[in-house]
């Protein structure tokens, strides 16, 4: 499967080096807004280096692409790739604007590409074990899910600033990982609440860095998310769903298995992950694996746009009810 | 010291049992409404039975009196005993009527006697040994508090009938955890969520048994609580507190040390505690040797009436939340 | 059942303290060769003081005696307390000098008193949870057992002196564990290593710190034993029964259940017990209940003389291992 | 760094896989005595296929070999490679025979090429985090050392026969451990005790599948090693170092972060790994990496020939000491 990656920046980069290692996967392009950024790359990892997004869309040897891009270049190349035939696998969140969203889904609907969003948590293992642990019954009916996701330090302010806000650039994966484990539908109940505690620059973009959101779904499944842009021992990543059966968490991993015993504690192991792009280093392989095996063999593929569109739909909510202070409610479908 | 207990039921003969065994402590009352019960338990234990709790009132020797009749006789026997000049611990909650509080805390205001609520978690090893840690500094400051509370199972109808509700029975102690652990003042805003997903019965009675509260204190510290009244692998008591500095956890305590690798899991621990007194066992001991150190040296006791009023404040806003789906602000003083 | 207690040392203190607290137990006797010791124990915990057994074995009202005393008393006494009936429970090890076990044994058998060792791990709740999963079956076919005791800190030299070396001293709780678990019987080779690693003084006086034996028993399973005389994290107790269908282990067990993360590390945990007190204080409770119970019901007790005397077997094998450098063959019968 | 790799079964493969990925290394040649099988694996994998080693090795564009054919090739393989020019990196055991080994030694004594044996945990992340630790200091003077090493399911029959028995086919990584961990010279004392308990099977091939060693380094450190062919919870590998400032552990790692609780247990962590292969998945790229630097910048190789043959030492000397019953005496040097 021939690849064109967008965006030569870190994600892309982490893209583009799976893409290499993987045998069924070949890097056709590289393509930047920056020209050198792709040349660059392409010079590292092999493809063509291009700012032009149309020099890859008009080959028709390339079968796919992933939108590593800034944001808001999303929805454009999601549109141009879907008319131009290709695979495509973008990275969250869809845009940060659900009209934009909704005019995209709407344009792409007759070319009927294969579309996925970069959820990678899905693919952890770990997430993946209490996933089929879940789905299989073990934890019975569920009544409450609970996601920490605790980023080791905030990003920098420049970053914060085009974010899109603590909601819908760091919890969305949460709010993803939430619908997949709990596989809800209809309406729910969102209530957020969050502070700026960490960093005052933050504050005064007007974003937070301290954020928690109770979801109620049409269950009655409750479902709490706990996020943090600093958590000093490490990047914190913990699911828990429980039920009339009993619980199943993911609990977190550490770098490695080592324990100290000293005279004033005991068992205590290493630090977390520094990111999560070294958390989750196989899960983007095995996504990209999921992929190329979903479009090779035509699997309808569950992190869909749709699945992007709800998370974006719950981000959205939590946005609103901080803002007011009251719950909101929505449907997802 | 002198006591005599009000209440020969569970919690009642809990105290009575720790009397015995504590050399400070000597037993002269069990008073009971039903006279057959306190004979019954001071037979076992000693100590002169009666139904009339003017009898142990009246006598100079009694020094100190233990409220664990139900919630609804609270506040005339703390008047009474107030009135009598009785050191006084009562079980929580104190009533589940804020106005019969705020009475009752005016009626005894002119007696001065000293007064502990029976929020014994304070004085749990683990629990104790996180504040220390959180009042040492080594969170640096507290962002986030998080505290789980699981019941092993439901009570059956005709308790959960009288409780006051899940806020204000199972929750209260949490309340008073995450106030006792912040050190939390002024205004809280209260939000909650609760579904009744573990006995329909429960639902009839008007009641739930699955809830989380978020609470968001002045500083813009966020806490979440969440209970439920059944957990099928046992009593599940969590708390976490993080901050700038790092996190401090109350773990779950297992009955043994055991643990159990086969081919299907490795490092299996036992079953949680089958319920509260058997968790807190030694907690409650503490709790007694702390009141009569407190009473003897006329130390203030930290656990003291305007504690149990100030749980109460939460409970009672977050039934309001859960009945208007409204965020609920109260102030602390 | 009436106690005669001999010794007024730390570990008969603990005694006396559980026979006051238990409710089917009563001090009568408090004897230690220092008048004084045992009047002042007398005073605070009742029962008559006297450094005169006869005064205790005489008195027909006393139904029971414990061994507290130091180790090269207890042959006569228990002789003694057999020769007036009197039932017993003798701290570990019997005497350090096979022969004069043996002539104890001799002794004593036509009296026919229930007599129990004092190896009070047999009722801790932990190691015993690990005794009757492997009586259960759930790790099949025994294959190895491994044991690691280290003491928080070295005893004073005056103790090392007149211990009896750590074989003796130290490893008899071990060498019990292993049979107990093991239920071998048959010949066994005993090999052991050890050092003086951790007080030269300990090395002045012929005795070793750091020291380690293998077992084989007759069924081909191997066992290991670990013993330290310091750890500096605590006081440090584990097992391991490993077989054909899995593993179950005895944990450590912490003071508290806090749990720390810093920017350094995770999952810390608080340093063991400072001593086996500590550590055992419920199992020594727990011991004592054993030991009315069988007494009042005539059970046959597991802890008997005849474990006392194969323990000792194994530390006379291994002290001998250790002089020699070469295996020994003993045969537990 | 263009490789040759002698071996194309599972091992050699293994080596394959990672020089394929590896950006600084290509395969050159495939080299097996059945050539089919080298065929094979070279079509998928790339590389020459050949049965005969001399084509490779009189390549002048070949670099490196490696050794992973039949532990009885080994040494003829190293000294053509040696004699050849190439840098070698041999899987353990060297050989099964001393006196081949020593004369191998001699034989590429003038050649000076870069020699590494295939003692891949040192690569390990925790165990060289361990090693760290232990090197920097944090438990002071090393007292004990304990490791353990158990396969999932033993090999079958006819890799038992030409293993060379346990201590030198299973326990030769576990010597090395000791050996790299405590950095032992001088002499050190051996003994060992072992038993046929997993399948009946091995022990009519004269070898045993349950073994365990002590060793007392010159420094009177003491060293356990338990070794069994069996655990039905997967691949077990601990290793623990004990000493005056505190402990050191490498825990097990489990597959996933996943942790269940049920009505009948709590915390339970899935299986272990089912191999060794997958366990060390890490490593042995680590290990590539390690070697082609150490080559290519001329590093002192740190798990040497030398290495190799310590090891080898102590295997003869377990295999003695089980055939005596008696310890036996060897020198590190």
């Amino acid at each position: 499967m021939r690849f064109c990656v967008f965006g030569a920046g870190r994600m892309g980069e982490r893209h583009i080096a799976n893409i290499t290692a993987n045998k069924r996967a070949e890097l056709a392009y590289v393509i930047d807004s920056v020209h050198d950024r792709a040349a660059s790359v392409a010079e590292r990892f092999g493809g063509r280096a291009s700012d032009a997004p149309s020099v890859a869309l008009e080959d028709p040897t390339v079968d796919a692409v992933i939108v590593a891009s800034p944001t808001d270049t999303h929805v454009d190349l999601i549109i141009a790739a879907a008319r131009a035939g290709k695979a495509i696998l973008c990275e969250k969140p869809i845009d940060l604007d659900m009209t934009r969203v909704e005019m995209c889904q709407a344009a792409i609907g007759e070319y009927n590409v294969p579309i996925m969003i970069g959820f990678q948590r899905r693919f952890d293992v770990t997430h993946l074990a209490v996933k089929h642990a879940v789905d299989g019954g073990e934890v019975g009916r569920i009544e409450v899910i609970k996601i920490v996701s605790r980023d080791p330090q905030p990003p920098p302010a420049s970053y914060i600033a085009k974010s899109g806000g603590q909601f819908h650039d760091q919890m969305i994966h949460d709010f993803d990982m939430a619908l997949w484990l709990s596989g809800a539908t209809g309406k729910v109940t969102v209530f957020s609440m969050a502070s700026n505690l960490v960093d005052p620059e933050i504050g005064r973009l007007g974003d937070t860095d301290t954020a928690q959101v109770l979801l109620r779904f049409h269950s009655g499944c409750l479902c709490h998310i706990d996020c943090s842009r600093r958590a000093v021992y490490g990047y914190d990543q913990r699911v828990e769903v429980f039920g009339s059966g009993g619980m199943v968490c993911s609990a977190n991993l550490n770098r490695t298995g080592i324990e100290r015993y000293t005279s004033q504690l005991t068992v205590a192991r290493d630090r977390l992950y520094d990111d999560f792009m070294k958390r989750y280093s196989q899960t983007y392989e095995l996504e990209l694996e999921y992929f190329i095996d979903a479009v090779a063999n035509g699997y309808a593929i569950e992190a869909n746009f749709a699945s992007g569109k709800r998370a974006l739909l719950l981000a959205d909510a939590a946005r609103q009810s901080h803002g007011t202070g009251a719950a909101v409610v929505v449907d997802l479908g």
